[in-house]
């Protein structure tokens, strides 16, 4: 990857020291989305998991904006949580019926484990820990599919899942993931301070980040899977 | 008071059982506000107080999202949240800024005891039950106001009181009071049947409502006693 | 499986409608242990994943016991939680450490996917849901290792896994299980009156008890596969 | 006072930060008590409120287990819980059953206010924030009747409320305390390193000590007023 994005400056440590960011934001499912060679049946099958995916992702940024300790961490999560469920969803139930999938059908996605095992840890992470655990534990999904997007983007896609990489690679996505990596940059130093990365903390936190970003990987696996799964 | 709003089948019962409903709605610090002979240091300090309210009272419906079980749930949870964060709070703020009290001066707010009592007893109430016991304790609140603003606006409302009596007795709140009555009916059938009143499960929820609705008379209690406190 | 054990009405009626309840009581993993025929490898993998488990199955017991309604539900929570924290994972450490496994390698384990599925399932279930959604998650682990456990010492087990048999086979863990069905039973009747089998809520918490039997069986597998993972 | 209690380095530092400490440990109630001349009504009163307040202290233990990030954390936090629950809670009913106030109507206490209050925003302390936001608001509770039943016992009490003074001032408690203190030192070196009074962090976990410390004064308030509540 040449010139990765610019989220901040703890996603660019917490990117840097993850052991398997390679392997999920370079996942053979990304690359053969963005040459446009993914299969069908495992581009769908990813898209109805997907649905379900960002159920429980909007509740754990429901969450957070339940644990915001300032008005503008709440504004900020509830912007996220609001362009979810009411801007992202309905898109998504969109697409997904535009090939062939009924909402109906979508609602009736039964989850895979790969998928349940990554919302249930996000989820978890916030509630048994605080604000700083659940941005740790976000961060790989929304900042890594903006790192996918703007790379996929730049390398000039076209062919069948171009709308998927102009969605994550586009303005508007780059837009929020530099809002969430400020939002995240400011909630460590609110709470820990400038030299938050020296504290025993932040290798807790680390860990929230390298686990999310692990289970991203068992996710693309998931997807490539496609029907078989 | 007669011909009270309709909010749906559980509010009626609801409200029709709390010991405290009337001691509330009909609290001297609302019929004051009514005929426009409150002391103004008592709705400052209650202006003030409200604002430190909003915040965690938005807390409390993020979680209400976070608690969702479908997505009819978490888009109606998010749209609250998003009205309280977005435009409810920045109102207040507006507000608070003509009547000569500064942003910072509002944020400095010390939280009163019955304020603090109030928003950490329907948050736990939702961190520890689930989502109809967050319902049952968010319900006062948001369809108390609702009820009051109707009935204040029918008395023909002016003096200087009468953006307040707007604001909860305009279409825009009674529109909002009628979505969350919905909500929670449809909530309480989803998971309990329509026969749910006759269960023991209803005893807690009602319960919690009414010990919800004690602690709005503490805070009216709270604002009556204005600067003193 | 002739005669199965007797923890209650919920459990009977969960464990008979849960899809996945013979591929986890009957998995390979079972057969073999109760056979004498598992690979070491396997067993001591399973170990110490399980050590892991039980640290987060506590947590999850713990929170049962932050969530009771009643005396009796916080006594019997943190009565189950004593036990866990502070005899099973002691003896835990001890079975280990003859087995070969120092303390710190033990608190060194790498946690498996399905170990983190399992348990942040199980966790997140209970934050989000109440009580009742938690004890649905939590009775496949704590009741399907005293079914099992009846029934291989039933079969007269002797061989190298003799121990853990006579663990979940003898009186102790025996009593245990008939304490938390009971547990299930009152809390269910508490909230939910006798006839709660049906209502809606009743397809919820089947769906949380078939949901964690179905990651007990990801579990085996993972045990099963031993080393390699 | 002379020669406070020694329960480690944060109590330390929180106890001499808090505004109200004095206020709390030098109560009216306290004093009247340690002399003896505490009105019965008033003994009784906050008996059984405090028998209400051991439940949710309880649930708030049990939270702490649930959000344990070590073994060490789990076994001290459902220790706590376990004496509590098993024998502390016991104790308090035959006591009070002693004291004329039989089982059931100590059942049926009405939360008071100040009560509910105080135990709510503990238990919503560690709800939205994480383990160490828990013991900041545990602290004055355990450690606060720590150094009060240690100073009274040193003057040598004797009358009506011997037992009281007995129980907080005696070396088990005592003991309690030191644990305790011990673990919240831990649990914050562990996370924020040896110089956490130094971050930002630790305003906010002084400002949960504060209040819960605040809240303490409005519980022997309480107490005081006695049978008029």
């Amino acid at each position: 990857m040449t010139g990765p994005v610019d989220y901040g400056a703890a996603f660019a440590r917490w990117r840097g020291h993850a052991p398997d960011w390679s392997a999920y934001t370079g996942h053979a499912f990304v690359t053969e989305l963005g040459e446009g060679r993914l299969p069908r049946a495992s581009f769908l099958h990813y898209l109805r998991q997907d649905y379900v995916f960002l159920f429980h992702f909007s509740r754990a940024w429901a969450l957070a904006a339940a644990k915001a300790a300032t008005d503008a961490e709440l504004r900020a999560a509830s912007g996220v949580l609001h362009g979810l469920a009411h801007v992202e969803m309905p898109m998504h139930i969109r697409i997904c019926a535009e090939a062939g999938i009924p909402r109906a059908a979508l609602e009736a996605t039964t989850e895979a484990a790969e998928n349940l095992a990554y919302t249930r840890y996000v989820l978890e992470a916030g509630y048994s820990g605080d604000f700083l655990d659940l941005m740790a534990a976000l961060a790989p999904c929304v900042l890594g599919y903006g790192e996918i997007g703007a790379r996929l983007a730049r390398a000039g896609a076209g062919g069948p899942y171009a709308d998927w990489i102009a969605t994550y690679g586009g303005s508007d996505y780059q837009g929020l993931c530099a809002e969430v990596g400020a939002l995240i940059d400011a909630a460590l130093v609110h709470r820990l301070g400038p030299d938050w990365a020296a504290l025993p903390r932040a290798a807790a936190l680390q860990a929230r980040f390298d686990t999310a970003t692990r289970l991203e990987v068992g996710f693309w696996d998931m997807g490539l899977r496609g029907a078989r799964a």
